[in-house]
C-alpha cells in the first residue's frame, strides 16, 4: 500500500502537500517524497525532488520544505515490504524524457510488469528502481504521441492490474489517474483557488479543503490554471472494483470513499458480525485502534457492554531493543497491554478487523486469559482472508494464510480462544451496501475470484513480481 | 510529572529497566535515563550512567544497553517543562559524596527547596542542575548517619512536598522511598527472583512482574540479595494523600494505582458525570484518548450511544511544520479529526477529562461543527481546575487556568458549546472510592486546599521554584 | 572529478573498496557509493547498493558493509558540483536491461552527452540522473550485440570525450575501461589473488596492493576468476592526452600516474619556476597542502630557505558557522592562519599551484603582509587557467576566470602581491617529462587547445551540459 | 590537554568564542562547551549553556550559537582520556552557590584532587562529575570571602598542580587565572573593545584580535566593563615552569607561547639535533603535521635537502571500519603513506617530534622500507620521554614509556631503524631560550624533576586520580 497527494494553484503547494502526506502516513511509513515545480522554474524543468525512508516528519523538516517552492506539487507515502526496502524505490519518481520532465507517484499494483519489462528491455529500456511504477513511465517514453496525456493514455491502455496516480509535469499540469477497475481510492478536493488529489478524504479536514468528487474508475484528470479536464483511459469499460479491504481495514476511518464512511461500513460490520454470530458474554472489547467502530457496531447490535479492554502504546519505536532473554509474547505486548480491571473474570468478546497469520490473535488471546479473562470469543469483521492480493496490499503469500489452508475450527483450537467467527461475505458486502452480488468490489482475498487475471498461472512467479507501491 | 524504575537481582536488569521506562513513557517525553551497577564493579563505584534527551527508544540502543550490564539498574523518564530542558537536568542523577556513589531518579516535587537550597549554598553546597533532586542528595551528604538509609531518611526528615525515589548504591541497594502523604505512586513488583520498583503498575505486565504491593506513604524500601527491608521515614504520621489527578488524567488506564483500576475510576467518573449533569443527545463521543474509558461511563449510564467521532493520529513528530500561512486551529487537527459521518446532524456529547487553558476545547467544538454536528455538549469528567500544583504536576500558573478566573458559563461561552458541565468534587471523590470528606486523596488543584503548606506566601515565587520531576 | 575503485577476487571485497575509496578522498567528497555481489545471489541480481551523501566514513558504518558481502565490488566518490548535489546523482549506479544487471562508476566527462541524450529519448529512454554516465548506459542497453563486453564496445564507440570506468556485472565480471585519449587515470594493482582497479595509486599502498599497469587508453579490461582479458574500444586510435591537471593539482602526491611521480613533477614545476622567475627574497613558503613539492622544488632551486610560513587547519566542518559580523577574509583564515615569526620583515615568495579567480590569493596576501612580511612574491606552479575544462575537471566558466581576461600585471595588481609568475607551458611540459611538442598531455585549460572538438559550438550551451563526475 | 577561551564585552561573544574554541581544537576533541551571559538575563542567573561530544562543528550550529546570546562567553574544548569520556565531564561547568551562579573551564591536572576531594566529601560536599575541576568549584562555595574574587583566591590558595582557568560570573565578570609555576599557557587579547583570553595566541588571527599580554603565573585576571583588574594567589611565589612540551608537540606553531615562537622553537630543536647527531643521508623528511619545522631545521643545519616523504590524510574519521582480516599496520597506513618517488633507493632521516610507545615508530620504518628506503635513521627532536605529566599532558603510564625502561640502542633496535637519536635535555633548552640551568621550563617528562611534588609516593594511585583537563 501506498498514499499517494498532488496539488495545483497554491502558493505553498509543498507545504500543502506536505500535510496531506502527512495524513495519509497510515498508508505507508517506510519513505516519503515530494516533488514541486518552481514556477520561476531556474533549473530546466522547475520539477525539485526530495524524497527519504521514515515518516513524512522526519524525511522533511523546514530546510527541505524550503527549497521545493512553487505552486504544485505531488507526494508519495511508501509501505514496506520485504527486499525493496530502498531510497532508490522511493517515490515520486522524477524522469526526463522526450515529452520533458514528469514526476509520478503511484498506489496500487500491476499485474502484467514482469511481461512488459521484459518486452522494454528488449527494446533497449533500462530500469533503475525494483518498482513497477517505473514500467509506466517507459511506456510513456515510447509512446508516440505529442503530448504527456497522450502519452499517459498510450501507457494505461497496455497496464493491467491496479494503479491510481498522481503527476505532475515541467509545464505546471496536475494529472490524476485512476485503473479502470478503480481497485484503488483517488479522490479530488478544492481548497481555495487549488484543486488537491488524495488517496483519501481524510487529508481534506487537516488542510481545510472540500471534497469534490472522485476521480472516476478508468478516469484521467488533468488540472492546470485553466481548470480541471477530463479523459478516458483507451480500454473497454469494465465493471468497477473497489478495494473492500479498504473498508475493511486500510484506510481512515474518518474517510469518505467509494461514497461510503468507512467508520459506518466498519461499525455495520460489527453489527452484521454479531447477528451472524451472536455470543453469550459480559464484555464486548476492540482490538485497537482499527478495530474500535466494528466493536461499537457488536456491542450495539449484540448489547453487550463496550470497553477499552485492550490499551494500545503509541510510543514504540522502529529500533526497540528486545530483552535477550526472551519475554513471552513479546512484540505484541509492547504495543497491546490489557487492563485487567475490565477482563478479571468476564467472558470477553475480543473484536478484529482481521487474522491472517493468527499469531497475533494467539497471543492476545493469551494475554487476556492471563489477565483473568473467563472466556475469549474471537470475532472477526471480515471473512478468512484465503487469497493474496495482487493489486496492491501486502498480503503474504497463500502459505502463510492460516485461513488457505485451515478451517474455522482448525484456527480457533491455534488461537486457544473459546469460540472464533468470522463476518460473512454477504455480511461484508451489506455492509459496505454493495448489492446482492457484490457488484462494484474486489474481494478477491476473501474469495478467490481476481477481476483481473495474472499473465502468467505460476503464482510463486507472481508473488515474487509483486511489488506493491 | 516523570516516571521511575527500578530493579534488583535480575541478569537482564538494564534491559528490563529500560522496557519498564517504555511503559512509563506516558509519565515523561523529554528525557530518559538508566544507571546500571556492573557486578564486576572495574570503575571504582560500579554504577554507570547513560541519558538523553527524548523518547527512551531514541535515547537507548543495543550499544548503549551493552554498555550498562549488572543485575541492578535504575531509571527515569523526565516531563518537559518550560525553560529547564536541559540535558543536565535529565535523570538519574549520579554522585559521589563521603558514603560512596548513589544515583538516584526522582517523581514529585518539593516545596521546600528553595530554602534549603539557599541554607546548604549558606554552608558551601554547590549545585549543578536546576532540579529539586539535588537538594536530596546534599542533604544526604551533609547527614551524619554512616550508612546510606540513615543517611536518607535523614535527608527526608527535612524535606516537604511530594516524592517517590528510586535509588542505587554503589553496594547494590535498590531503595524505594515515598513521601508521608504518598502524593505520587511508586509500586513493588517481582519478577522470577527480581524486586521491582516502578511509577505505576502497568510496567509489570510488560515484563512479566507479578504486583507485589504499594511502597507505603512514610516508607522506605531496601531490597539486596538478602530481600526486602522497611524503614519509616522519621516525621509525624500524616493522612495519605495520593494525588486524584494520577486517575483523572495522568496514569495508564491500566494501572492499579491506590487500590484501584484507573480504568474503572475513569469510567464511574463519566457515569457520575451522566448522572450529575445528562442531556438530550444523539451520541456520546470522547476527546481519544485519555477521554475514552470516562465516554464509556457515560454513554452506560445515560444510554446514549457511544461512538468514536473524533481520530487521533499516532504519527505527529516533535519537529512538525506549519504551513506559513495558518491553517485553523492547526495544531488540534493534525492530532484530531473529525469522523464527520458520527457527528453530522447530530447532538454530540464530547466527553473529555480536562479543560485547562480552553484553547484546545474550542478548537475542538468548531471542529465538530464544521463536521456537522447539530449541537455540541461538553462534558469534563473532572471538577473545574482552579489551582495550580506544586507536588510535581506541571500546571500552568493560575493566570492560566481558565477556571480560577471565570465561571463554567463564562468558559462555555468562550468554548462556544451549547452546554458545558464539570464532574463534581463529591462526583469524583465517589469515582475513585474515597470516603466522604474526601480523605486520603489530594485535590488541591480542583479545591485550592493543599495539604503542605507552601514555605512562603508568594505564589509567584514558588511557581518559579517548581521543577516537577 | 571523481574517483573510481574496483575489485574481484577477495574475500572482504566492499571493505577493501571501502579502503580504496577512502584513499581516493580527495578526488570527491559529495558522496560515496558501493556496489558488491553477493557471491550466493539470492537477489536476483546478486548485485547490491549503498550509497550516501557526505565523506566514506560518513557513508558507511559496520552495517552498511556487512550488507554488502561477496568477492567482488566497485565503488565511487563524487565531487560536488553547483547544482547537481542530489543522491540521485550519487555512483555507482545500478541498472537492469537485457543483458541482466550492471553497475557503473564513471570519472570524466562526455562532449557529446546532451546530443546522444535527445537521440536516445526520440527512441523512448527516460532519464532518471541528470549524469552523462546514464547515457553510457542506456547506449549499452540499446546494443544489440549479446554479451556485456560487445555491448560497452559499442557503446563507447559512440561516446565522445572523457571516462575511466568500473563496472561490475551480475555474473561477476569487473570491467575497466578508459577512454581513447587516456584523459582521467585508471591503473591495475594486484593483492593475493585478487585483481584492483583504482583513479591512482595511492589506493595500492593502504590495501597492501601491488602496482600492475595502467589500463591503456582505449582500452576495456575484463576480469573474471580466470584472470584479466584485454579489448579494445572500436574507434580510430588517438594519441593520448593525458590531463596535465591531474599532476598539477588533482592526483595524490603519493600517486605515480603516466609513470610518473607526482610529487617529482610538482618538485620540478617549482624547480622550472625559479628558474624561469627568479626573485631576490627570504624565504619560501608554501600554500599548504598541495602547493608544498613545488616550494621544496623552488627552495632548492633558488637557494632560498623553505619554511611552513602558512598552518591549514584540518578540523573545518561542512557547516561552520560565520560570524554574523563579517569578519574580514573570514574564510580563508578559517582554513589558513600564517605563522608570523616566520614571515616578519620577510621577504616572502608563496609558492602555490594554481590561482583560479583571484580571491584566495588576494586574501593570503593581505594576511601574510598583516603578520609583517615586508613584501610578498606570488609564484604560481603552473600556466594561467585561462580556458575551462570540458572533460572531467569543474573550473568555472570562462567569465569567472580570471586569467581569461586579465593580463598577469593586472592579476597582480588585483591580488596586491609585489610580483606574480606563472609557470610557462614549456615549463609545465618539461616538468612532466612530456616532448617539446607537449605530446600525449591534454592542457587545454591552458591552451584552449581541446583534443575532442566539442558537439556544439556554443560554449555556454556547453557549460550548462557539463556534469563532471 | 584542553583549550580554554573567554570573551567580554563584545556584542557577539558566543560567536567569537565559537571561532576562538575552532583554533583550539588541536587541544582536545572530545568534547566542546560555551557558557554565555545574556545580557537581559531573563534566567534567573543569566548564565546559558551548551555542551556536547565531538569537534566544536559538530557540538554548535547556528540553532545552538543563537541561544547563547550576550556580551560574554567562556568555553571549553575537552581532550579524549581513556574512561571518562562521558558528557557529565564536558566543560564549562556551570554551578550555584552562594555567591551567585559561575561557569568555570579548566586546562591542567591538581596533584592534590583527592586528598582535597576527601577533605571537601568530609564535610558533606557531594561529586557529580570525575574531573578535579569540581574541587576547585567546591573550595570556592566554601571559603568565607564575601565575593567572586576573594573566593577563588581562597580556593587556588588551597590546590596544587597545574592549571589555567577561565570563569565566567552571573554579573558579567571574566576571570582568567593561572598557577604560580604557570604550567600551562594562558594569553590576552584584545578585539575593538573586548578583552579575549584564550589558551594560545593561534586563536587572535582567526578572530582578528591583538595580543596584549599574558596572564602572568600566579595572576588573577577580571575583566570587567570598566577594565581589566590584576590580583596575586596567596601563595608564596615560586619560579615560573612552562611545560616545555607545549613547544615540543602540544602547541600551533603559529602561537606565540612563553614569550616565544612556537614554529621556531621547534626549527632550532631541528638545527641542535643534526648538530649534535649528524648522519649521512640523502634526504631528510618529517612526519607531518607536527614533526616540520623540526625536520626544516634539520635539513637547514644538515644541508641535507628537505621532502615531503609521508603524505598525511585529513579525511580519516572517528569511525573507520577495519578490514576484518588485518592489513598490516593498517592505523598507521590510513594517516600516513610513504611517497615512494622520495624514498626510493634513498639514505633516509625522518624527523618526528617524539616516541612514546614506539609502536608507530616501527610503523613509519617498515612503510619507509616497503617504499624502498635503503637506509632509515630517526630523529627526535626532544629528549626521551621517560616520565608521566602529572599537570595535565595525557601521557601513558611509566611501564609504557619505552623510553623509561630502555636504552635508545634497544629502543632503535626494537623501531628497526638503521640509527636512532633524540635531542639533548641541553639542546632542547637551548632551542627554547633557556638559562644554562633549564630555569623557566617544566621538563619533567625527559627528567623525573617535577616541579609540584606529589601528594602521595605512590604512582600507580596517582596516575589513576590523573584527570587532565
Amino acid at each position: 500500500m501506498c498514499g499517494i497527494f498532488g496539488i495545483q494553484g497554491h502558493d505553498e503547494a509543498a507545504n500543502i502537500a506536505y500535510l496531506g502526506l502527512h495524513s495519509l502516513q497510515h498508508r505507508g511509513q517506510e519513505s516519503a517524497g515530494l516533488v514541486a515545480r518552481a514556477d520561476d522554474a531556474k533549473t530546466t524543468s522547475g520539477l525539485r525532488r526530495h524524497v527519504a525512508m521514515g515518516l513524512v516528519s522526519d524525511a522533511f523538516g523546514r530546510e527541505q520544505l524550503d527549497r521545493l517552492p512553487g505552486a504544485a506539487a505531488i507526494g508519495h507515502v511508501r509501505y514496506s515490504t520485504a527486499g525493496s526496502s530502498e531510497l532508490r524505490n522511493a517515490q515520486p519518481f522524477l524522469f526526463d524524457y522526450a515529452g520533458g520532465s514528469v514526476a509520478i507517484a503511484h498506489n496500487g499494483n500491476l499485474v502484467n510488469a514482469s511481461t512488459l519489462k521484459a518486452r522494454l528491455e528488449a527494446s533497449g529500456a533500462i530500469f533503475q528502481t525494483t518498482s513497477d511504477t517505473e514500467v509506466i513511465v517507459h511506456l510513456m517514453a515510447h509512446a508516440r504521441e505529442p503530448d504527456v496525456v497522450g502519452r499517459l493514455r498510450a501507457a494505461l491502455a497496455q497496464v493491467e492490474g491496479a494503479y491510481s496516480l498522481t503527476m505532475l509535469t515541467d509545464d505546471g499540469k496536475l494529472i490524476g489517474a485512476r485503473d479502470p477497475h478503480g481497485f484503488r481510492p483517488l479522490v479530488i478536493g478544492r481548497v481555495k483557488d487549488a484543486y488537491v488529489l488524495s488517496s483519501e478524504t481524510s487529508s481534506f479536514d487537516l488542510i481545510e479543503a472540500d471534497f469534490f468528487r472522485e476521480v472516476e474508475p478508468g478516469e484521467i484528470v488533468v488540472i492546470e490554471k485553466g481548470g480541471l479536464q477530463s479523459y478516458r483511459i483507451a480500454v473497454p469499460a469494465v465493471e468497477p472494483r473497489f478495494c473492500v479491504f479498504e473498508h475493511v481495514y486500510f484506510a481512515r476511518p474518518d474517510s469518505l470513499l467509494n461514497q461510503r464512511s468507512v467508520y459506518r461500513a466498519r461499525e455495520k460490520m460489527g453489527m452484521k458480525l454479531a447477528e451472524e454470530s451472536p455470543v453469550e458474554a459480559d464484555v464486548v472489547i476492540p482490538v485497537p485502534d482499527s478495530g474500535v467502530p466494528a466493536a461499537v457496531g457488536f456491542s450495539r447490535q449484540s448489547g453487550i457492554g463496550f470497553e477499552m479492554g485492550l490499551i494500545r502504546s503509541h510510543y514504540v519505536g522502529r529500533t526497540f531493543i528486545e530483552p535477550q532473554e526472551s519475554i513471552r509474547h513479546f512484540g505484541v505486548r509492547l504495543k497491546l497491554s490489557p487492563v485487567r480491571s475490565v477482563v478479571d473474570g468476564k467472558r470477553v468478546v475480543v473484536v478484529d478487523d482481521s487474522l491472517v497469520r493468527g499469531t497475533t490473535s494467539r497471543k492476545i488471546v493469551k494475554m487476556l486469559r492471563n489477565a483473568g479473562a473467563r472466556e475469549v470469543h474471537l470475532r472477526i469483521s471480515a471473512p478468512p482472508t484465503t487469497h493474496p492480493c495482487y493489486y496492491g496490499i501486502d498480503t503474504p503469500t497463500r502459505s502463510e494464510l492460516v485461513a488457505a489452508s485451515h478451517s474455522v475450527e482448525e484456527i480457533a483450537r491455534y488461537i486457544t480462544c473459546d469460540s472464533l467467527s468470522y463476518l460473512s461475505h454477504d455480511g461484508l458486502m451489506a455492509a459496505v451496501g454493495a448489492p446482492s452480488a457484490g457488484d462494484g468490489y474486489c474481494s478477491a482475498c476473501f474469495t478467490g475470484k481476481y477481476p483481473v487475471p495474472l499473465g502468467r498461472p505460476d503464482e510463486a512467479v507472481l508473488v515474487q513480481l509483486r511489488r506493491p507501491s
